[in-house]
């Protein structure tokens, strides 16, 4: 299987896990077989290679994700970033010329585009192929999975087969409907239209050809930023006569809220947390250092990372998303490509970071002009270059970095610095980049 | 009037707020004249002061508690130190030495003993100058205040006086009752026994001169050790033939629990915290730098500090005990005589907190065998001494502690400074203290 996974939106609706920098699809709250916490990428990959271990995976992403992909799968995937968010078609235009151009896969090979995001067993990637092979049978342009509805939903676009096959041509498409439509699209054996895709790649790269004055890989993501924010299914899906579906009958739950989310999670509590006796219902999850003790807690979720912490009854919880922009605080918590930042004191003229590399990991060259640095290792070794010069580090050790000073560290093992910084005006903007110095 | 505050009891009914260092008295719920938050030994100086501002208080108290008072009453208050915990009887007769040896008050002065926690109106302390009025009466040798029920409660004991006038002489006493009994109680007239006594300064010392083999308060204090555990009301209250009660008719609330708390604090949030229109009848206390978000919670009580985060329904909140003995925390947050402390990060071999000193104050000389400290200055200004020598600090300033220095630190400002303790065994034990060697 050769497949594009989608990984997009932020969003708030798993608030205060998911935030600006870390989307739902990042927080581990599922378990692999071994019993070890997993997120939903790594769920997703998980699930792809156990069906197909040769599957070739593709996640096409935007750059503040890079580094969280990048942390949670390794060099397992290869990793297609848009320079700017420019919705679903050009996004899967990019990750097709990519496979092409960067990954030498051929114009005859089928394609398969999912979302990140839904939570279904090992089926649906068993459909995926499925919609593989349909593709490789020439017998539609387009193959498309169709999920059979559990109830009549108003969440969902609907896709009227011909037949009610495990592979039919697709009559028509419905909007997502009211109850009443809903319920006379499944009499009609109607499907959900889950955003699964598969097509030759060559049928797009011609298609955009059509569209899109461009040559290559590299050319079009110069040309990205031009392109029109403009969906699949609007440009692609909508006008295409000659498209066949692909039923999948197991289990598929949109995890998108806490709501649902608190459904599928492993354990009902994940973190330093107790419950007593007369809690129904409940589920915690805590990435704070200190416990959280829930009484008496009934048909709720709580939630508690650096950004803040959410106390909500499970139904309510799917209308969070205009209190949580009116909360807005900066992001307290960063997964990054050489691991993680929190943090811990902020004050003004002052913030107070912890700062986590992995063994063998380093960040960037990079210096601030209007704050100075003080670290302290608490432990670990490695080293760290200030203007060139290089110097071992090791518990105990402390550097400070004046402000223009370019500095980086380099982690021997896993390494934890206290960072604090110290200026009238810290900005995650106040950050200049070097090339390394040899 | 001369008052005798007795503040004990550290406790987790009010966790995470409370803990072993802070006692429930000392958290900052309520609002004085200028809506300024106020805790309630705050509050309890105010409205004394308030009814008589010419009114002695002496706070009898532990070691644990002297800071905290100090830091809430400055030195409006004068503080008796219990060297260790010996119930009601020694601390009351321990407290009743230093006035008559430390403060010079005279043996027929009235004296009236009060706890320190109930929530009550300025008229509470207008009916102990009452009590302090029968007593120079002399008609009898020991007043006590009496409540008058609003309910036939089991958690109380009773007092059954002779008549229903406002002051009347003493029939009995009554254990706490089951509910049918009380409710028979209510009929006589009964009153609470709150705990409120008056009596001549000399009746106690000669009462306990027959009890116990001491010359002053500084040698009642050297033995207090050796004193038995029991209490003023067994062994003076329950003995005393000439008990008089003077009735009050005001609110009188027990804020012990959350649940009685969150009736009366004076804002349903307190600190970060944001709740939708679908909460009902619930509180919101935030000591952390996060915000809460609370969605459909009905009510319940959200308390969260550097301790842990409590999510409670108010009826079960009452019930919490066992379970904050289970979670068992280390303390992550005291408020010293110098400021607050406040930890930051633990893992193993580190420690990060933050130190905040208030302008004109220094903490203790000392050293620490087992650990180094690395203290960068954050914000303002103030003098370290290090191993006898003084040196200048201003923000953005670092000085590096090793093992075995002996070091501290005087505020010229306000100083904030964070603290990163570094050592295998880092603990609250390690520390030697010193005079200053000037």
């Amino acid at each position: 299987m050769t497949i594009i996974l989608l990984s997009g939106g932020s969003g708030e609706r798993l608030w205060p896990l998911s935030n600006d920098v870390r989307s739902k699809q990042f927080i581990k709250l599922f378990k692999d077989n071994k019993g070890d916490y997993e997120s939903m990428v790594q769920r997703v990959y998980r699930q792809i290679t156990e069906v197909d271990p040769e599957a070739k995976v593709t996640i096409a992403t935007s750059k503040s994700q890079a580094s969280a992909i990048h942390n949670q799968l390794g060099d397992k995937v290869s990793i297609c970033v848009e320079p700017c968010r420019r919705d679903t078609f050009p996004a899967i235009l990019l990750a097709a010329a990519y496979l092409h151009d960067e990954l030498d896969v051929g114009l005859d090979e089928p394609i398969a585009v999912c979302p990140v995001d839904p939570y279904v067993e090992n089926s649906y990637y068993e459909c995926v192929e499925k919609l593989e092979e349909t593709v490789k049978q020439g017998t539609a342009n387009l193959t498309l999975m169709g999920i059979e509805p559990t109830y009549p939903s108003e969440k969902y676009g609907y896709i009227i087969p011909e037949s009610d096959g495990e592979v039919s041509n697709v009559k028509e498409f419905k909007e997502k409907p009211d109850r009443a439509t809903a319920e006379v699209y499944l009499k009609q054996k109607a499907l959900w239209n889950a955003g699964v895709f598969a097509f030759r790649l060559g049928y797009l790269i011609d298609k955009a050809h059509s569209m899109v004055d461009f040559t290559d890989y590299r050319d079009l993501y110069s040309k990205y930023e031009t392109l029109t924010k403009i969906s699949f299914d609007y440009v692609v899906v909508e006008k295409e006569p000659s498209i066949q579906v692909v039923r999948y009958s197991g289990s598929w739950k949109d995890v998108g809220t806490w709501n649902m989310m608190a459904e599928v999670m492993s354990d009902n509590i994940k973190g330093k947390a107790v419950m007593d006796e007369s809690c129904e219902n409940t589920q915690i999850i805590n990435e704070l250092n200190v416990p959280i003790l829930a009484m008496g807690c009934k048909d709720m979720v709580i939630a508690a990372s650096g950004d803040g912490i959410l106390v909500s009854d499970k139904e309510r919880s799917g209308y969070m998303k205009p209190f949580v922009e009116k909360i807005s605080t900066d992001v307290m918590f960063a997964e990054k490509s050489w691991g993680t930042y929190t943090v811990m004191d902020v004050q003004h003229g002052s913030m107070t970071v912890k700062v986590s590399i992995r063994a063998g990991e380093h960040m960037s060259y990079h210096s601030h002009d209007y704050r100075e640095e003080v670290w302290t290792v608490i432990s670990g070794k490695g080293k760290a270059t200030l203007d060139g010069k290089e110097q071992l580090l090791q518990t105990g050790d402390v550097i400070t970095i004046p402000a223009g000073c370019k500095h980086m560290v380099e982690a021997e093992t896993n390494l934890d610095i206290i960072e604090v910084q110290i200026g009238e005006s810290i900005s995650v903007d106040d950050k200049k980049k070097f090339k390394i110095e040899k």
